[in-house]
Parts: C-alpha cells; structure tokens; sequence
C-alpha cells in the first residue's frame, strides 16, 4: 500500500491551480448566499432610489438575484472555485441571467463593504438563533430546578462535602451561567447590527448614496461611521465568538458534574439512553457522551477565538485578505454552539435524580458541622468556643460512624448543656437548606421564588423581542 | 561562577514552608486590601442594621479597619505569607486591633464570597480608570483628526496605494475602534457590578442578613441571584478582560502603523522624542519603542485571557482553589492596558505629520483611477468601456512616469472624447477626497462633521456619568 | 425572503437523530481509512502469529480490508454516518464482505488504541510531507541567498534602517527559521512513531498478543510502554501541531517583510503574478493575496494549539469522548502548513527583487555611521570620541542632504585629521558588508559559504533519510 | 474613603518619567544578571584573544564584572530604572568601577544579541532545572508503583467503571507523560544553547571576532549561524515554554484525579495534612489545596505560550522592542513549573491509598465482563454469543445485587455448560490484572518489570549527564 497515498499528489498541479486553490474561499463563504443576496437586493433599492439605477434596472436585478437564491436552495447553482468567493460567483451568475444590467449592481460599492456586510447579517442571526437555544435550555432548567426544589444534595467545595444545597439551587446556578451568556450576546448584537455598506473599498464613494435608506431596508441599528473602521473592523466577530466561548465554557461545566454524577462512584444521576452509548456486553454501562463531547468542543470555540484575535493583531489598515480567514472560525463557533445547546436542552429535560442516594449522602458528611455552630452562637455561645465544640462533636461522630445528626441528643448535650432537642432541626440535611432563605440562598422556598422570577423574565424577554 | 545559582536553594527548604509558600497570595492579593476594607466595613454595618451586632461593635469594628487602611497606606503594615491571603491578614490584624470582638466581622460570611466581592469591587474601579484613559486618547484622537482634517494621504488595502484618504478620516478610524472598547467597558461593568456576599461558602447562611442593605451601601447595581454560582463565577473578570484584549488588539494596529509611518522608507510621521529612542552616533534615527512595546503588550493582554477562560473550563461547583490564580492575570491586564493607554494619549498628541511628504505619495500611486471611471460612467460610458479606458490611461502615466492627475488634458482626451477639464476635479487627490463625501465618508467637511458628532458624543457620556 | 432560513430546522430533528448527528466523526474521521485499514491489516498479521487467527482467516480479512481501500479509492464506499466513526464503517463493511470471521479481527483490541494508532500513523506521514515541503522551501530560499549574495540593502532594526545588510544575508535568516522547524517535526516524529496497538480499551488484554510483531510490520520505532496513557495520550498531537504553529507564525514573519517589499512604498521586490491579484482599472496594482493569507492563516494553527491543550486540559485516565475532539484541529493544521509551504516554495522563486532601489535605499540612511566609528576606533580615537566625531559628521550630511558615503573627502577630514579617502571602503554601503565577514556575519563571501554549507546539510539529510 | 485611590495619580507624572516607567525593564531582566555578567566576562576574553583588548584590560573588566556579581548578591547593588535594563545597569556601574576601560566592553556586541544570549544562558539553566524537578518526580512516582504495583483499583473510562487496573499501573501512566516531557525539554535545551552573540545589532561586526571561542568558554553546543536570524529568533523560548504547558497539562490531568480521588465520594486516597487546608469545625474535611492550586496554574503557563506566539506573528525583521516583552512570560512559566514539579514530588510520596475501598470497588462494577467474554471465546464460544451470554450474566448479577465474580458457579453454568470454577480466575479483578500480562498491561508483574526498567532508564540518564 503507497505510504502517504493520502498525500502525494496534491499539490503537484500547475502554479496556477495551486494559487487558485490556496485563494478561493468560495467552498467556505457560500454560506453566505442568503445575506449576500439580501444585502445586493437592498443595494439596489438603494441606488434606484438614489437614481444611479432606473426603476426597471432595480427590478431586473432583484428578480435575478431571487432566481439564484431559489437556484442555490434547489441545489442547482453551479459554485465555481475559479470564481473565487460567493460574492463573485453570484454577480457572475446574476450578469449570465440578466446581462449587462447586472454589472451596475456593483456600482458604489467594493467587495470590501460587501463582506462585511453579509457576515455581520449572518451574525445577527446567528446570536438570535444562540440565544433561541440557550433560552430553551434556560427553560429545562428551570424546570428541573422546580421538581427538585426540595431534593437534598450535598454541596461541594474542592470537592469536598461542605453544606447540603437543594438539586435545584444547583441546577439554577447553571440557569445564571446562561442569563449572563444572553445579556453578553444581546450586548454583541447591537454592536453586529451595525452596516458597513458605502464604505466602498476603503473611502466611501462619489455617489449619492443613502446609506440610511439601505440601512433601514436591512433593518441595521445603526451605520458605521467611519469608511477604513468599516472595512476593516472584525469586532463583531471576536467579540461574538468570545460570548460563545464563555457559553461553552459554562457548558463544559455543567458537562463535568454531569459526567462525574453519572459515573458509578457518584451515582446521582441517570442520564436518558439517548445521550449514552452503551455496551451489549456489560449492560449497567452507560457512557455520557453527549455532556463529554460538548466538554471537548469548548475547547474548540477557545480555539476560534485566540484564532480571531491574533488574525487582527497588527494589522494595518484598511483591507488585508487575511481577513478571509475570518470566516470559517465564525461558521463553526455558530455551528457548535447551536449544536451544543440543543443537544443539551434535550438531555436536561430527561436528567433521572437518584434522591435516595443524593439524601443519603448529604446526609453522611458532616455537613451540618456549621449549622450546629450558628446554632450554638445563637444560644450565646461565644464564637471561638462554638467551634470548638462541634469539633469534638464531629470527632466523636467519626469514631461511632454516624454523622453528627444521628448522634442521641444525650451525647450532644455533653458537649453543651444549651444544646436542646430543637438542634435536629438545624442538623438534619433538610433543616440546613431550610434556614437558608435569603433572597439567592439554597432553601427550597428560595429556589421556588427564584424559578418563579426566571420566569418572568424570561416571558417579558420573550413578550419584547 | 556556580552555575544554577539562580535556581539553587529555592525549593530545598522543610516540607511545610515549600508548601505554604507555594499556597500563599498575599503577595498577589494584597492589592486588594482596600476593596477589602471596603466591603468588610459594609458587611459589619450591614450585621449591626440586622441585630446582629450591636452598634458599639459596629463602630469597633470600622474604627479598625480604617486604622489598618491608614496602615496599608502608611506602609506600616506587616504583611505575613504566613497569613495567606489579604482577606487573613486584614482580619488577625483587626482581632489584633480590637480584640475578640474582631472575630464577629466573619459571621455570615466566607472567603468565597468576600473574594469574589472584593475582585468585583477591583474590576469596577478599574474599568472606570481604564474607561477614563480611553477617553482621554479618544479627546487626543479628535483634536489630531480635526487638524489633519484637509491632509491628503494615500489610503491602503493589502498594502497598496489604493485611494486618496485625509489623515484626519484615518484617525477617526482608531477613534471608531475605541468607541467601541468603551461601550464593551460599559457592558462588561454592568455585569462586574454583582454583589456575591451573602453566599457565604456556597449555599448562603442562616443568619438574617439583608443583602440588600449591604449592596446599597456598596453602591452594587444587583446582588448575586444564586449562592452556588456567586462564589463560583469569574465570567466578569474573563469579559473584563476580554474586553482589554479587544481594546489592546486595536492598540496594536495603531501601532504598526505608526511604526512604518515612522519609519524613513514611508516618511509619513515622526514621533515626539519622548516616545522614542535615538542613537548618539545616528542623531537622524528614532526608534519608536512606545508602539513597539505597546504592540508587545497587546500579546501579553491576549495571553491573560486565555489563562483565565483556561483556568475556568470543566471546574466543577462551586468554589476550587484553582480560582486563586485569577488574580495576576486580572492585575497585570489592567496595569497594562491603563499604562499603554496613558501613554499613548500622550504620544498621539505630539505625532508631527509630514504633509508634503503624504500629499506627495498621495499623488503618485494612480490613486484616483476609480475616480475617473467614475466620472465616465457618470457622462454616461458603459461600466466595462470606463474600465478599459481608464487602464489605458494608468499605463500611458506608467510609461511617461506621470500620475494620471499630472497627465495633460489632450493626452486624456485621447482615451474618451467624454474627458473634459473638469476631469481635475476628480483626479487631484484633493478633488478624491472631496468627492466622497457621505456619512462615513473620508471628504474633509465629513471628518469635521465627524468629529462634532464624536465631541458631542463624548459630552453627552461625561454629563451623565 | 425568510429570515433565518439557513438556521431553522437543523435542530428540530427527533431526538436519536439530532444526537447522532452530534456524536458522529465519520465526516471528520474517515480521512484515517488508509490508515485504519493498514494498521487491522498488521494486528490480522499479528493475530495469526500468535495463533489467535488461522492463516485462511488472516488471508480473508486482508483481502477484505484490501478490497474496502480500493472501494473507498473508488469513491464506492458508502460511508454511514449512523457507523458513526471510520473505525465501525470499515468493520461493518468487512463483515458485509466476508462474513463472521470478519468480527474476529476486534479480538484484543479497542476502538481506544485503534484510533490512537489510526492518528499516530496520519501525523507520521504528515510530518513528512511537511519536512519534505520545508525541504523544498529551504532550497528555493537558498536559490535566492545565493542569487542575490552580492544585493545591497537596507537592513532593519525598530523599521529604521540601522545598517547595510545583503539580501542573500536576509533571506538566509528566513531559511534558519525553517531549518529549525524541520528539526523540531523531526524530533516531533519520534515522539509520534509509538505503537499504542495492545492497550486495548484501557488495561491491555488477555490475549497471547505480541506487540513487537505488530510494531515491526507498521514500522513504529517502539511500542507505547502503559497501556493507560497509550489510550488517553494526545501529546504527539499536540507537540506537532506546536511545531507547525511555530512554522507558520515564521511564515507570518517572512510574509509581513514581503508584504512591505511588495508595496509601492518600499518597491524593494515584485511577486510574480500568479501570486496576486490585479485590478483592471489599476494595472499596477498587486495585491500580494498568498503571503497575506498566510499570514492570515499562521492565526489558524495557532488556534488549533489552543485547541489541543485546553482539551486535555483536567481531563482524567484513561478515555474520554472529548477526545474525539482532536482530529480537526490535527486534519487542518497538516492541510493548511502543507499549502502554505506548498505555494511559498513557489512564490520565492519568482520573487523579483528590484537591486537598484535596495542599493539606492542602502546607501541613504547614513547606515554605515557604525562602521565610520568602528574606522576611527581601528586608527585610536577612543570610543566616546568617535561616536561624537560619527554624530557631527551625520548631522553635516543631514543638513546637506548627502548619505555619509557622498561628503567629499575635504568635509570629512573637518571630523577628524585621522580620516583618509581608504575611509569610503567603510563608509558604502558595499564596505560595510564586506568587513561583516565572520561565521553568521552579512558579508557576499560568508552568505556564498552559508548556502554551501546548507546545501551539504541538505544533502546529508536526504541521503540519510 | 476615596474611590479609586489605587488608582488615581499613578500616571499623572511628567511625560518622560511616563514613558521611562513604561519602557524600563529592569524590574523584570535584572533576574539575569547572573547570565550577564557571565556572557561579559566570556566576551571580554575573547576580545582579549583576539587583540581587540590587552590582558590588563581583560582583567580589569573581569574583576570589575565579578564585583558587581558580589554586589548583586549581597543585595548592594544599586538598580536604576533610568539605565532601563540589566545590560546597561552592568555597564554603567562597570565604568562607575574600572573607568573607561569598561566602556570597551561593549565593542563589537549589542544589546539586541546580548539580551539574546542572556536569555538562553538561563533557559540552559532552567531547563536543567526543571528536568532535575521532573527526575524527581518520576522516582517518586516510581516508588508509590512498585508499592501499589498488586493493588487492585477500578479502572475508567468516560468516568464508568470499565475494567480492574492496579495503583501501580494507573501511576505508571503519570510516569511516562513525565519521561516525554524530559525528553521534549531534552530537544529544546539543544535548540536553547546555541550562541547569538557575534550577531551585534543585526548584521555582525567588522572586528575580527572569533565566536567559537566565546562559545567554547559558554558551553554553547553551537553559533547562530546568521546574524539577522540570531538577534529576531526566540523560538528557542517558544518551544521551552511549549514543552513547560504540557507538562503543566500533565500535571493538571494527576491533579484532577487527586481532587476525585481524595474526596470522600471516592474515597480512594488521603493526602498527607501538609497539601491540604483542613477545618477546625469539620475536622473530617481536607481540601486538597496543592492539586487544586496546580491545575489552575497549567492555565497559567498555557497563557504565556500564547502569549509568546503572539508577540512574534508577523513581526518583520531584525529586532524590535516588542521583544522586551519576551521575559515574564518565560521567568513565570519557569518558576511556575519548577514549583509544581517541587511540591508535587514531596506530596505524592505520602499519597495514603485506601487498598480495601479500592478493592471493593473494582469488585462491585461488573468490571471483568470483557473477562468472561475472553474466558468463553477461549473455550470455543463464537464471539457474538459470547458477548451475548455475558450480558445475561451481567443482568442477573444487577437484579441479585451482586458482581460478576459473586455469581454462584451453579447460576453461570445456566448461562454457559463452558463455564466451569476455573471461571473465578478470570472474574475476580486480581485474575482480571494478572491476565493483562503484556509489554504495557496492567498485571502486577508488568508494573513491576517496567518499574525496573524506568529505573534503569533514569540511570543511564543520570550517569550520562
């Protein structure tokens, strides 16, 4: 077998070939067709309106580009890498059906504006479609949050058993991870939403251009006000990516305690077969797949952006075709965040608590060793002295096997006399997270009160978008 | 010489200290003593509001800690590594001060939250100072943008000559880029301005603390909603960060600029002294270390985020001593980004342009052939036949080496009978320029009006700030 | 036109679906199949050595595992993503073809050592078309050094011109870098070239196997020595995606300097015109598109490396599905350093270099001032004198508008009486980099022996390779 | 309390002490004094051996170097951030000290190739450093192996219970991340000692040097063999700080299972109190700080890398300021990485396992399912009814609560008349481990035999270097 078949042989073609394959982007931004073929579209209105282009000109323009629109989603189109990028390919197209009329459409414009243009429309509907997903999974959140109010767990520092929590206190705590994720990409998109065209390669153009017209025709916030900032800026994207890279990072966090719940050792949970894969010859087996690859792809959109940001690093202005190389780190922060997310809100809502076994082990670790402190402060016991004390009686409680709130209450009384029957109620797992219950503690009122506020939210988000 | 000297001995010392020393971070995080004190003396009035302390307490306890400030601020306070972080040092110093009463400061409260709290309260100062700086540049950026406002220089794309720009538009380009950075400041202070205390270790306390109360006094625009993820988050150090990487990123396109404008081959500026350094023996050589060391600076900045949106992936809830090691990268981005842009605010004022020399490359490069295709399109030439003419017309400039603007008018005729005098006005770089005159455009009347839209701007957020 | 047309329904499949599609990597993985098919050709081999398979098995699933190459050659294969990886389709189809024996050949073996064997056995082979890549490189570049040993230029320290250095002597420093990175991949390889075949799944087998066997038919240098770090180990992936992260960022360098070269602002060379693109309108316009994307591209595979490490990063022993996470970043590292290499090998040979401008631009920059001072030191001035000496004398030349080597003898003996008409051997630009001539020093003689004693370098590698 | 106090006034100086404190380094490369003064001393001999220095003169320079080292040393020396660097703080207390013999010092060297040298002298040093840490380690690693080298422990993968492993085994795996990183920092070290200096600012110098003697007396292996290359290149810091975060990876990878390991969910290990911080009130509860502490600083050294690689993206040639920013990335990812390895050696010897907690677990998961499946293809069975036998077995075994291995004989020969009590052997995890004896498996005496030839292995290192 040809050692490195898979490798000779491609790139021994003629100089020319070679270039052209190095150069074109087209296999990359033909993604881009929609909001290219928007953009065009509003160009032309524009320049109609302005008079460069006649009321039938407009017209044959934006019949021929809707023809390739609906040529492209039929799957009739013919790419051409020779023809190097999407723009090219559909004003090469759009000339071939309407003739020469079509060459105006290009006036006034660069391919320079052109492109930022259609990414930055691609990425305002790419954050929409994000923050669609991360809604959904902050609604499956919420809802597991609300069944599990009431199920005690143990909350862990350095892994470590610390204090019990309720599963839904910690299941809210991803909640807050992802309101932040959508403020960032709804403060992103405003910065997204802002249009290029009239820029023109670099310096804006001679033509009585409306750039307010074609702004409001492509629903932009706003227009860039500076023609070489608008060519060249690739914020938008960084700062885009970066929101996904924090969102993804705040996946692989759930993705890790999902994972380690799952394992046997833990036994919290059971995630839905869907999400596993399994073996036919040790059928308690279950791989969590999903929570591991979304774990590995944040570090792929991590990637992305050390990508964009060291793409633009010292670059002078105006336009560097470096930039092309812009696109496929955008295409697939999109594309593995949307994925991600989905895959996720799906896997939450079918998430299996094994209470009995979370109960039994908040209830194991001593992690109410602060509570009977506090309990005795209350009392009047000095500080110093409290801790003294529940340290002797979490001793004894490790030499007999049983957690401090198993010991008889005549056995906690020789360790303070002011310790009465009423402390169960602060040593047992359930009276700790009862007590609390202050707005962002782990009670389950609080948690209640919390899913109820989400909620509201999340439904005036809705109602105002 | 012994060789390792350097690297002997270091790591040769008793178990116990190697450990305390590699544990230690006080000499990190002593930084933060004043947001420390800040918010202990917040939580203590916040206790005594609530009952829990008692007013002669409160006062105790404040009258303290402003004695250790004036300490810290005296240098006369005695740092222990022994005492890990500023959070233990303030707090034996205070028990040290006003005895056990001291000890009632931590009730209701961890190092979880106060750490987190006192970063918070870190990063809103600093956002402010480095907001501020930026402004000062931006203010700096005008004034060189208005004065250059009628200097002609050529405009480029992949490093080639491709349009006449002012001087003036091209600054209003790095302006454009700064405006951004503070409005992503500005966003990103919002969500820093969280408060976490209250979360206590992890799952809040059952003490009645009113945390409203203790955010008032903090002048905290929201209080952290879930306690797990209070103590756990450092998505408002990675966005602040993040936000500097963009802001530093943009500095270091200035800065390539400005060192090949400096440089003799382009000729286009010379830096202040101040900002450079020269050679005795080559009195005509300036290197510009200012930008060099900035554009170093801005792979720094990078670097640091990349540390902490690391530090972060796959941590499980809620607090892990790996969060320790936020502390430097948050520091030193922030150090650097507020130096450079001191810096640079001053440099950018002296920038001295060398206007013949820009006018001159300006008018050299057949900068305004898109201008004379189309003033021909405009006397109704075809699109394509404007072209052609026009390539004819750059290479007849080529071969008697002329700029198209220094080719006589019966030379020009020669290409299109359309050509008339008038042909001037759009083949001068002056006439260019004049010609795009749009919003955003680089037409002289449009950088002024941009920099009184910028200055009005830049008003209106000093008045409501 | 539907807004969010190309972002609706790609997740709204039924659960298995979207699940599968976000598990699957046969997209991805299935460039391995040449390399899954060799390495279950060798463990068929071993398998019968051992006396696990009999010799009619081993000879029907070699034969089956053949015919799969050739269908997948083809482009006959069917490749299932429902197979979910390269490994299962090939497996599946093996048996389609030859019936149950097929299944034996998974005996004491695991998916886990079977695709680190597949990649280990990819990056062998990629290394070496990357070595063999730079290979070509570096001997273009030595082409060129040798070519233009004797071409003066200006040299450059902080983009000042500090000193007359040889283009020879400049494109050399470029060829360093490469020779560096060749022995980096080189030592890389070594690491790569480990057999992870009898891991198994994480603990090794029960099965008779002989790894050594395996080993020598695959042509690895050793056998991986645990089986649990052999399936969780990814450093050969990133030690060489590392070393062509450190390639490309040289690329960047080389890149940026001929990007400058190449504008009309320096006019030191001209990249043929396969290399850029023109304008119609502009004929002397080139945009230089290959080194610019380059340059872009040196971004990418920096990203890649941030990619890897953060995947690792905290993961435990011994497999994870994050893993699977590895091959696209290792895939397009390998594609995109090989094009890059690839078209650069190209474009240096073509690289016209405009001798008259570099001599012209050399000898204006009182770049030999170091070299007068030196001349003065040789004759007994002591150093301080002769830097002042030095600096009077330029400054006379800067207000003259004279090079140091064009004052006439009579100004400069005004310096100093020790000054003689032998002090123009110093003071062109020809002097100065003929006296630079010891090992690793810019002078003609010593950039014609750097080129022989590379090319002898080259040459032992080829014969020994 | 004033807000903003930290920041106020810091950079409201005078413009040239704003740009002197932006610029200066010596608060950072004073670090290489050491290396300095070493490279002086050489590079004053060597000028003496050429001529181009009397002995008097050499000598007089070399005391006043070996005083300034003792002044350093005994904290005398007065640094001054006016002098910038540690090069010209060196020179300019030389001169304070000799007169002006020590200004000769400088002749024929510049600071951009002695910044160079300095900075590869104590990579040389740190290198060494690091891998006598990593030495350390590895006998460490190697002593708990051979200790635990019976000790039966569940194996994972995807955090699932899959198959018995022993300690030793799963600590031999640390072992061998560790030996390629040795051999990785083995590689760079040769890349690190190769000497610049000769290579001036940029081009050479014009006095007859002899460089191979300064390498002689430097230990160099060898001499940049360009100048332009010699004074620009810092892959030699790059590819250090490349192999410092795999490591560092390495380390964040044991930490992980450590931190699991040690909490009482698994309940594997205990660390000895010195790693930990414990609690008075729960005295059950270790945090296991030292881990936890590492693998948020493998974030850290994976920033620098960044970082590096950035600073050096398409910077053109010789040197450039940015270069300054080389040294903190390189010093903190030393000292970083030496304290990990230092205080992880020490911590993993007192490593406690917990042998019966292990055993039970790997004795409770089915984990020698794929035992049983061997035993009876052994036997004859076909390999898919075995796999299918098994899996009823399994089933059986989850609905009575017990193992494979508890199953009665009587109650698997239901499944199999094949099985027979030979069966027990293969079931049980000590007959599971013992079977996997292969070159790389995990049977005890595997772990024993590639104990013995680590060993050997770590001897020759240590008798060779």
């Amino acid at each position: 077998m040809a050692k490195g078949k898979s490798w000779g042989g491609r790139f021994e073609g003629a100089t020319d070939e070679l270039v052209a394959a190095f150069s074109a982007s087209v296999d990359v931004d033909r993604r881009l067709y929609h909001y290219d073929i928007l953009g065009s579209i509003a160009h032309a209105r524009m320049l109609a309106h302005v008079g460069v282009l006649t009321a039938t000109e407009r017209d044959t323009i934006v019949r021929g580009l809707e023809t390739i629109e609906s040529e492209v989603e039929a799957n009739r189109f013919s790419w051409k890498a020779s023809l190097e990028d999407v723009h090219t390919n559909v004003e090469a197209r759009l000339i071939e059906l309407v003739g020469d009329v079509g060459k105006k459409l290009h006036t006034a414009r660069s391919r320079n504006d052109q492109v930022a243009t259609d990414l930055r429309l691609y990425l305002r509907d790419g954050i929409d479609a994000v923050r669609a997903a991360t809604t959904k999974l902050r609604h499956a959140l919420l809802d597991v949050a609300e069944r599990e109010a009431d199920t005690v767990m143990p909350g862990f520092t350095h892994m470590q058993i610390a204090q019990p929590v309720t599963f839904g206190h910690h299941v809210l705590a991803w909640y807050e991870m992802l309101a932040r994720d959508d403020a960032r990409l709804q403060d992103a998109r405003r910065r997204v939403n802002v249009m290029p065209l009239g820029a023109a390669a670099l310096a804006g153009t001679s033509y009585p251009i409306d750039r307010a017209y074609t702004a409001k025709l492509l629903e932009f916030d706003a227009i860039a006000a500076n023609s070489l900032d608008a060519v060249s800026d690739r914020d938008f994207a960084i700062e885009s990516v970066g929101a996904c890279a924090l969102l993804m990072m705040h996946l692989s966090r759930m993705s890790e305690e999902l994972i380690l719940w799952a394992s046997p050792i833990f036994g919290f949970i059971e995630l839905a077969d869907a999400y596993c894969t399994g073996s036919s010859i040790m059928p308690q087996k279950k791989n969590p797949d999903v929570p591991e690859l979304v774990r590995g792809k944040s570090a792929r959109v991590q990637g992305h952006l050390v990508t964009l940001l060291t793409l633009m690093k010292a670059q002078p202005l105006a336009y560097n075709r470096d930039n092309q190389e812009d696109k496929q780190p955008v295409f697939d922060t999109l594309d593995t965040t949307l994925a991600s997310l989905n895959v996720y809100a799906g896997m939450i809502e079918t998430v299996q608590v094994n209470r009995e076994r979370l109960g039994r082990t908040a209830a194991g670790g001593h992690a109410t060793a602060t509570d009977l402190a506090d309990y005795l402060v209350r009392k009047g016991v000095p500080f110093r002295d409290a801790h003294e004390i529940v340290g002797r009686a979490v001793r004894r409680g490790i030499e007999t096997h049983r957690d401090l709130s198993q010991l008889p209450i005549e056995d906690l009384k020789q360790f303070s006399a002011l310790i009465s029957a009423d402390v169960y109620d602060v040593l047992t797992p359930e009276g700790s997270v009862r007590a609390r219950s202050h707005v962002g503690g782990t009670a389950p009122q609080q948690v209640r009160a919390a899913v109820a506020e989400a909620r509201r939210q999340l439904q005036r988000k809705t109602q105002s978008a």
